[in-house]
């Protein structure tokens, strides 16, 4: 695979390469899309809570962590079921080692998080397989595109990121309904990707909405309303009114498939600004296919960075190798942010040191 | 009185023609804090609300003008009892025609606006005479910081301005609070100003807390949480955050001395980063005196954007010499951050002849 810095270019290698090339030594703002859904808390979907409820706290924990270095709403940080932390360590360690500046955006929350943020007036989201997942989309989608245009007038480029656990089944729900084969190639934050609950919700939820692959196609906002999650409008936004006029990131694995089958959807003509922010971990995924997804949306180019925790003094961190986390709160594109803003001055090793120091105080060990 | 462009230097010329100096050519961000207060439904102390109920939506209102062009909450603009325009129009004009980005921040709000605003967890304020006038101060503070710091790094300098309905009184009230003498020298839209009713309602708010003139000359928290309003911890925190890394120009008229006065008690270090940005009107004005506020505080420059509105073709905008609205949304501080971006290519003539076309436009006239 080509690279620059510690950055492979994982699809389409010339895009990936004159998209990092427009970024190099530019100044980028970091955005956190945050909300909450009811889908995480179906038995076994997701990692991101050790308990049900306490998918609500992650995604408010991870943007306290982003800002303030620690969480308020929770002690100590988000950890899976086998204790090994949140993504937003790697996302937090790499803004700050480039100082990036970082916003918090809500799509609709059940815990708030102690910090500033955005609000674009969305509600937590519903268990997908009511098939009446989430309200309010076209408004966060309007308030959202507002908010992406004036920010993109602060920065010479946005990464977008997003916490919200479930979300990997949600996407899978959006892009069934809009017509892509996701079936099988979403990816999970636990190492055994449970493909079998997350098809089943998303059919009982497009069977609860009357509607089916592909049905809604050609209307975004209900395939967000029907099997979606609020993270998804406030990100769609944010990049529609953003990359109008600036390079966009989009900081995620497979979920940043189905934000980008919203905003082809939507406008069209920004996607020749976007490029998917990935790690390595989320492309080199045998239990996921984030490439085969792309493919039968757009031909954006997808970037992942080649970050590496095998030689990692922690355990919690060379967990990351065994395929536990993979990504999240746009560790990968903050990352390749970092490297690219320093103009490759942030290596991959620099930047597992400052993990390793923020993992070890942030989980009080040596 | 010295000028540069169509900006004069209304207190202390060496220091306001230098801060001037740093803004010319650089890239601003504005951000409208908004927040309401029961205090404004107090019988014949602000314009800004034709009925008292009217003053939860003037916010809102202005925040959307801001970034929408037009107000979502309500039909039409605000305006005053005589039909005159929210001062919203010359902000909203200004940004437009240097292209400034703009966000708005909430400090408390009856009424939310149908647009994204940054949320700092507070709430909207009582009346002043209760002597308990804010909640969550001090945690609206620390967010309002934190936002702060994260915007310097998105900007070469900010702008921030206000839309609070009754906010010279709770102003009168803080710097009471303080120890400051304000008596007769805070502004008002009106071209009466009520100077006994705000000072009347100031008294009551302070014996009702067991508090006296200076007595919490040590205690910022405390002197907004008694009497004043809560878009003063969003506005203070925000200054505090950034000007520790940037220039601030705090945009309005004598409430920016009450903001400039929980500054000082919060953080003096940063006083040298800052200046108060207003209008002709205020400094003009003979029913209220800010030089003679900010004198007994800081020794920080105010700049005064020279709008004339004498030969305007609309009577709504003429309105403005004679003392009717002044200042308020930032107007003043807008109008100077335009003509600064661009060099002086924003001149008063083209800003009035762009606040006429939004007029025109908004009041549905020729």
């Amino acid at each position: 695979m080509k690279r620059e810095f510690d950055v492979l270019f994982a699809r389409n290698e010339f895009k990936a390469e004159s998209f990092l090339e427009e970024l190099r030594g530019k100044k980028p703002l970091f955005i956190c899309t945050i909300a909450t859904t009811e889908t995480a808390k179906i038995q076994g979907i997701s990692a991101a809570g050790k308990y049900p409820e306490f998918t609500d706290y992650t995604p408010p924990a991870d943007a306290e962590l982003l800002l303030l270095g620690k969480c308020k709403c929770i002690n100590g940080v988000p950890v899976t079921p086998e204790g090994i932390p949140t993504p937003a360590l790697i996302t937090m360690s790499a803004l700050r080692l480039a100082d990036v500046p970082v916003l918090v955006a809500s799509g609709g929350l059940k815990v708030k998080p102690q910090i500033p943020f955005l609000d674009f007036g969305g509600t937590p989201g519903r268990d997908i397989r009511s098939g009446n997942a989430v309200d309010n989309v076209s408004e966060v989608l309007e308030r959202a595109t507002i908010a992406g245009a004036q920010l993109a007038k602060t920065a010479d480029y946005l990464v977008i990121g997003e916490s919200i656990p479930g979300g990997t089944t949600t996407a899978l729900g959006v892009l069934t309904a809009m017509g892509v084969d996701a079936e099988g190639k979403v990816s999970s934050s636990m190492p055994e990707n449970p493909h079998g609950l997350k098809c089943d919700a998303v059919k009982a939820g497009l069977a609860a909405a009357g509607e089916g692959f592909g049905s809604l196609a050609g209307d975004p906002v209900r395939a967000v309303e029907c099997v979606g999650d609020p993270m998804m409008p406030a990100f769609a936004g944010l990049v529609v009114g953003a990359a109008a006029e600036v390079p966009v990131l989009m900081a995620g694995g497979t979920q940043m498939t189905a934000v980008l089958a919203l905003v082809k959807a939507l406008n069209a003509d920004v996607l020749c600004n976007v490029a998917v922010g990935t790690t390595r971990w989320v492309v080199d995924d045998a239990s996921s296919d984030v490439r085969g997804i792309v493919d039968q949306i757009a031909d954006v180019p997808v970037l992942a960075a080649d970050l590496d925790f095998g030689g990692s003094r922690f355990e919690g961190l060379q967990a990351y190798e065994k395929g536990i986390v993979k990504e999240g709160v746009g560790a990968g594109g903050a990352a390749i942010a970092a490297m690219a803003a320093t103009e490759g001055a942030v290596t991959k090793e620099m930047l597992l040191g400052e993990i390793e120091r923020n993992y070890a105080l942030l989980m009080g060990v040596k």
